[in-house]
């Protein structure tokens, strides 16, 4: 790792990795953070896995000119079909991705080992968290359902109502069906539709957010490397490849202007 | 325009604008057809004018390397926010637009003068629709609506039962409350779900959908030049900037395998 004040880097294919970027932000306020949002070219999750990698490696070349001590892979498609060609790529930079935390909590907590995930079609087709989970733990029952309307209807604010529960309620039976205790939202954007899922599947399963799961992974590790300092909180620098009204609107409910800094880059 | 056994060239954003293709073909079959879907970026219609500016300038100086007669814009929202800018960029080639012919069409058949328009958030923000319908008859009331999720819909295939029909319901219900008599589908994708949104507003509205229309002009800007030759069928050419499962399953909706050429392209 390079030296204690280098910001931690995080990226996503869009907004939904704002999520990891205020859990991180809360655990530890003294860091300071790089984010890269490609809201030019979100969603990835309906994309081939060689753009996905394309696009990942020059994201890494940008955050890597900030000179960072890791970089957070916050999107779960990226983590699932890039992590490996990343790392061979830059083997100089520790990547921290959001599949194997949630996939290792989810064994941690399941009772009856029947586990599911839920993702983009790319995330779900490319067998990540369903492989990761087997080997991890050859006992549970793994089951998954790609959402690919979640996305759409989180970047257009319907997280409420008749039209997200209805799509929920398609995606989700099947899983319900399988009786399984243990729930991966395995996309940064499906916390926010949290409500709606609990109550689809109801209040006995158990859902996994990997935000939480993610910050808590990167407190530790600079934990144990004596490298959190309580300095004066700092202000996240939040890039993006694209910023619309709808955008700001999204920024701004996760924080007020006066908490951070936004910046428009072209990759 | 150039010479006679130049192809026509023709975007969009993704695999919508394949509807202006095949209505095209259907009414020129002797002529060579390229069609550039910009797949790894789509959509668009959440974008802000400058980065849809960026994709369209790369996308036709790619077309321009076939030396087209005519570049046909089947995207909506890049006629609503580009076209200028292309035009400027580009004096060399002819541009046709989607919006200009529907918007003429529109006029030609509303009878109590209430039209309105429904496309992208970028379309109906641009205000390109209602302003060109004012200029050419001040007369007109015109209404509009961004259908976001209808985008989303299309590319998952889902297009039947309740969850389109309360989608469009939500989207429309507002536009059959100002008593129009035409509604015109402003975004390639929507006449793919032409019959939930007819059962939606009614059988006594009308729909307009550009891929008719525009075929239509294109056609007779042939005939006017004299330029139509009745040769063999031609195959179009077919490239994306990314090809999934799901993409050659929507190709070959249209086309099967034998009648097209399907290639990759980065761009």
């Amino acid at each position: 790792m390079s030296k204690n004040d280098s910001p931690i880097a995080i990226f996503d294919s869009g907004m939904g990795g704002l999520t990891v970027v205020k859990e991180i932000h809360k655990l530890i306020p003294g860091k300071d953070i790089i984010y890269l949002g490609d809201t030019a070219r979100v969603p990835y999750g309906t994309k081939s896995s060689d753009v996905i990698k394309g696009y990942a490696k020059q994201i890494t070349q940008f955050l890597l000119t900030f000179n960072p001590q890791i970089i957070v892979i916050a999107c779960h498609t990226v983590s699932s079909l890039a992590l490996n060609f990343l790392k061979k790529n830059f083997p100089q930079i520790l990547f921290i991705d959001v599949v194997s935390p949630s996939a290792k909590k989810s064994i941690n907590i399941t009772q009856n080992y029947r586990v599911a995930v839920i993702g983009t079609p790319a995330t779900i087709a490319s067998g990540k968290y369903q492989n990761l989970i087997k080997t991890l733990n050859p006992k549970i029952k793994i089951f998954s359902q790609a959402c690919p309307l979640f996305v759409p209807l989180v970047e257009e604010g319907l997280i409420t109502g008749d039209i997200p529960y209805l799509i929920a309620k398609k995606y989700l039976s099947g899983l319900i069906d399988k009786r399984i205790d243990t729930l991966i939202l395995g996309c940064t954007h499906y916390p926010i539709l949290k409500n709606i899922i609990q109550k689809v599947v109801g209040e006995d399963i158990k859902l996994i957010d990997a935000s939480e799961v993610v910050a808590i992974k990167v407190k530790n590790l600079f934990k144990e490397k004596n490298m959190i300092e309580y300095r004066k909180e700092k202000k996240p620098l939040l890039y993006f490849t694209d910023i619309t009204k709808d955008h700001k609107k999204i920024i701004n409910f996760f924080w007020n202007d006066s908490k951070m800094i936004v910046r428009r880059i072209i990759l």
